[in-house]
Formats: C-alpha cells, structure tokens, sequence
C-alpha cells in the first residue's frame, strides 16, 4: 500500500489495524456509551492524553466528531459578542467565517498566505483565535509570539487550533484557554473524532453567557459536556471506536516517548526542507524560516508539480496536494509520528533525483 | 462472544468485522474526504438507502455525526419561533428540550410512558416533530397516525425521529419533510453516524430563515450540506470508515431484501411477545398491542429484573437495561436486522423456562 502524506486524513499509525481487530474481538462496536467499559476506555484516552501533551490540572477533555465541530462550539460557548481571528490561510479564515456565521462581531488580522504575525498588539475581543499550524499552507506560529499574544492581552480567552501540530508542539498551557485538535493528522487515526481542551476561565464564560439568557447550544454546550466528562461519558453516543483507538494510540506514543516524536519531527522537517532549498526546480513555499511548519511542508512545484506527484506515486508516496486556488502548483507533505524516518529519508532521495523535462 | 441486545449500540451486523478488515486493506482510513475515492463510496451509500428504505426523489442525505446532532440542527435549520413536539418518553422528551435551549417557542404535547397518542388535530407550529420509535418505553406510534397529523396540518413541517426503527418502517415519504435515524441501533454499525434525509420543503424553509438575517448554523447547515452533497461530499471531514460501513451494510441488507428483513422483524417481535405474555412473572410494558414496537421490545420485569439479565448472560444473551427511573424494573430487547430468527427462537425459549425464586 501507498504512504499516504497528504495532511490529513493521512497514513494510519502503524499500529491502528491491530487495534482495530482487537476491538473487533473485544465487542468495542457494541457497548454501551454508559457502561463502565466505555468510562473506562474514555478515562485512558484523556489521561493519557494529558501525559503525552504535558496538560496541567485545570483543563478538561472534550470530544467531538470533529475539529470543524470546536470552531462553531467555541463560538457559541465563548462570545457573547466580538471575537478576534489570526488569518494566515483557508482554516484560519474558515475559523472567522463561523464567527460570522453564528452573527458575532468578528475581527481578523489577515496576512497573505506563506507568512505569520508580526508583533501582538493589544486586542479588544472576548476571544482570540490563533491557529497554531496553518494546514493549507505549512506556516506555523512561533511558540513566543502566543505568548506575547497573551502577554498584550491578558483578560481576553485565548484558542489556539492545533489541527495539524498536535502532539508535536509542547505547549505552555498556562498561557492558553483552550486548545483543539482532530486525530485524523498527527494521531495517525481514521477520522471522525475531534478533541477539546478547555480550563475553567472558558466554562465561566459559558455559564455567563447561560447567566445573560444566551443560548449556548445544546447537547454539545460546554457545561453538558463538562457535566458528562466528570463520569468520564459523553452528552450523546459518540463515536466509540474512535475513542478506544484513541486510547490505544496515545499509549503506543507514550511508549515511543514523546521527546523522541519530537526530535524525529524535527530531523524528518529538517531533512525535507534542505532537499526542498537544494532542489533545482522546487522550492519550500514558506520563506521565512521561524515560521516554517515542522508537521505540513509545503513546497512550490509550479508546472512540474503534476510530474512530480506522479515520480513520487510510482515509488509509493502519495503526496498532498496544494490547498484550493495553490492546488495545480504547489504539494504538500505531512511528517506526522505515522511517518518513519526512513520513509522520510527515502522520499528526500526520491525529491533530490526527481528532474522534470 | 454474547450477544448484545441492548438497543443501541446494539449487536453489530455479521459482516461488519469484515468490512472493516476490508477497508483496512484498501487503505479507507486515509482517503481524503475530497478524493474521488470518497464521492464514489458516500454516493454508493446514499442510492443504497434510498432503494433500501423506498425514499423518492427529492429528498437529499445527509451526513452528521449522531441523531442528537440531528436533533439540533432541525431546530437550527427549520425553526423561526415554533415547534411542537410530541413526547412519549426520554427521547422525544430530548429534542423538545433542544428547542428550547436553542431558545425557540417550543410546546409539547405529552403522554404518559409507555403509551402513545390519541387522535391528531391541527397544530400552529412551524416544525412538528414526531418519533416514531421512543427507544426508552417501547412504543411505536402507528402509522396512520402519522398520516392523520400530516392531513391536519399540511403546512408544518413534520421531521420524523426514526432512530431505532429503520429500515424497519416503510413510512409515505411523501407524508413526510424530514426523517433521520443513527446506524449503531437497526443498521448493526459501530456508533458515530447520523443519516438526515430533508425534502425541498426543509432546504425552502433555512433559505427563509437566511433571507430574515437568522443564523442557521455553520458548516452543517442545511445550505451548505445541500452544497456538498451534490458533490457526494461533506463540509467538513465525516467519519469516512462509518460512511464506507455503512455503503457496505446497506447493500447487504438490500441483498437480503427489505421485504424479508420486515417478514423477520415481524416474526421475531411476535414470538417475544408472546413468550412475555405468557409467562408468570414478566409482561409487555405497552398495553396497547397496536402501539408495541417491533423494534425495541420491552418487559415489565419488577423485582426480577436481575435475575432474568443475569439468567440471560449466562446463556449468551445481553439484555438492555430499562431506561432513566425504571433501569431496576424493565429491561429492553432490541430486535435488529443483525439479531437472527435462532438467536430470538432461542431467547423465546429461554425466557419461557425462567422462574425466579
């Protein structure tokens, strides 16, 4: 089989089949989401969770069916009124557009695709939306410039989407209000399943926007959810399966050690970005090197990215294509913890021996 | 491994386990949600259920992650100021309570457990909202009864909760806006996905809201689901493996035939009622023969209700417990395409020669 590199959904964590057939023989599909099975289950997954991420106390564990689905919860949950949104590609746009959407006063400071945010000002808004890694074109915000978003603006709740980070980045927790992501990226996992994290600054939001006789939503309100996660359950059927692989999977990567995820993250980035600036014909897209994503490498492939796409499917790479209007010109690549450094050492040949006619 | 007869998630299908070995082997987990690998799967699923449950052109299919998720974006969607709801037990009781923490003028008309309810009459509201198989009691409201509230109020919309009954009911669509169910209870799948059928008059009615500067959501409002499913796509990343699954399972299903999934429904709910009956120490819950349900089977079990589960278990049966306050004194059968004549024959059996001391 192919390896799938597109950033998402992308290659199955290696181990994902074997859980999956040992799910199968335990009856997984059938229990009960109020069963202590499935308690169970949910508790592994979040602590475990929070041991891979570095997750202090005070922040609690949501699922969702999806990354998408936090974007509209945030909103309903966290502003009465005005939000503000970093925009620096399609997602991050996509986050401000759901603000709109939901009839919010939203703001965004945008800034053209390739490149990030220069110094943080400070900002009037209830809620700041920083999206960590921008996956439709590889630029990830450096971790001190969140904290001098914090810095600036110290009443404001502060989210960061981190997609296509986690669990890459570590954090500083302290400074954030919530963090989100999907598995079907760096957890090398089917899709279907999104993870929100919230502190208690952001549930005393919702119970003051509840207190002023604003709707919250429903079943998937952060006080439900909050409520329901305190027995480790979960407001309505969730994708259970997704949420035992989950479990399973983060065990696998508290095993490898998430120091080592990390270092391999950045030999793996390291070793494709310099066959990118080495290349004759292609190029990394993002030009500034502090904001280039260690996890989405985009490279400028121009008129030879069809042929290149190709090279690379011959020899069983299925490379990412580029993001929307950049689909024809650019390739993206993943370099999640499913990737091996071989894989990727072998796709850096494969990249430097490639020469288009 | 027991068999698990709680209605939902319930006994997976007998294939299941090996479309799941399948799509592993195909790589399904990985597929982009854009690929043309996706449409075609997604596009295979929904012609499939339409053949399966006789559903005519016109109406659209919709993905989401749960029912519950359903339950709201109907509200969200279909609703200006007023729905009505008729409440029978804990889930009919649920979507009423959606609409009005989403803050709309929402009226029930409500029965005790365990019944159903009495002639229709004209109702003002914009939504009405009916369901047809209350999974906590029971009971199925007749048919019938669905054509009278439509013959009173041809100009509400009436969405239909059909959760645990499908692909048992053949519902007159045409009697019908919007119908949606969830595959973990008659479908036999893992949980994680929500089916919503709507008809032009739904998709007429969020163009309404939208031109009256009313929020009808985000990314899973009906405009831009209608958007992506012509597309046979989704706005945001779905459960890809449970759509896959589901392709998989509905054409099982239609291979079987719809018409000797119904034969066997019917046989197996009339041998367990009738062994309930019969016996001295347990009943039926719902009096009324006409408003039984096929599909969720429940019992008076009293101060027997141990017993009987633990007798069950014992021989390879997973009885449901009773729902909410009567968890202790009933326990319910789900009676599932994926339960088998022997397996009912064989529960029939056991139930008739158990006595508690």
């Amino acid at each position: 089989m192919k390896i799938q590199l597109a950033p998402g959904p992308s290659e199955l964590y290696f181990t994902v089949g074997d859980h999956l057939r040992q799910a199968l023989r335990e009856g997984i599909g059938s229990i009960s989401h109020r069963s202590k099975t499935f308690e169970e289950i949910s508790q592994i997954a979040t602590a475990g969770l929070r041991q891979l991420l570095g997750v202090p106390p005070g922040f609690h564990f949501f699922f969702t069916s999806s990354a998408t689905e936090v974007w509209e919860r945030a909103i309903e949950n966290l502003v009465e009124k005005t939000s503000f949104h970093y925009v620096n590609g399609a997602f991050s746009k996509r986050f401000f557009e759901i603000s709109q959407q939901l009839h919010r006063q939203a703001r965004a400071a945008e800034v053209p695709a390739g490149t990030a945010f220069l110094e943080a000002s400070p900002i009037d808004a209830e809620l700041i939306a920083i999206t960590h890694n921008e996956t439709s074109t590889g630029v990830a915000v450096p971790l001190p410039w969140i904290a001098q978003v914090r810095e600036k603006n110290p009443a404001s709740l502060i989210i960061v989407d981190a997609v296509s980070s986690l669990p890459y980045p570590q954090f500083d927790y302290s400074l954030l209000d919530s963090v989100f992501f999907s598995v079907q990226k760096g957890f090398g996992m089917p899709a279907g399943l999104g993870v929100w994290m919230v502190n208690d600054r952001c549930i005393s939001k919702a119970e003051q926007l509840v207190s002023k006789g604003i709707s919250i939503g429903s079943y998937h309100n952060l006080l439900t959810l909050l409520e329901n996660s305190k027995k480790n359950q979960t407001p309505s059927t969730p994708n259970v399966l997704g949420i035992y692989l989950l479990s399973r999977v983060v065990q696998d990567l508290l095993n490898r050690g998430i120091d080592n995820i990390r270092r391999e993250t950045d030999y793996k980035a390291a070793l494709l970005y310099q066959t990118l600036q080495a290349h004759a014909q292609v190029q990394p897209f993002v030009q500034q090197k502090e904001w280039r994503s260690k996890t989405v490498v985009v490279a400028n492939t121009g008129d030879r990215t069809h042929a290149l796409a190709a090279y690379l499917e011959h020899h069983g790479f299925l490379a990412g294509d580029g993001y929307g209007a950049l689909k024809k010109s650019q390739l993206r690549f993943a370099n999640f913890p499913a990737h091996s450094k071989e894989q990727f050492e072998r796709l850096a040949d494969l990249i430097s021996s490639f020469k288009a006619q």
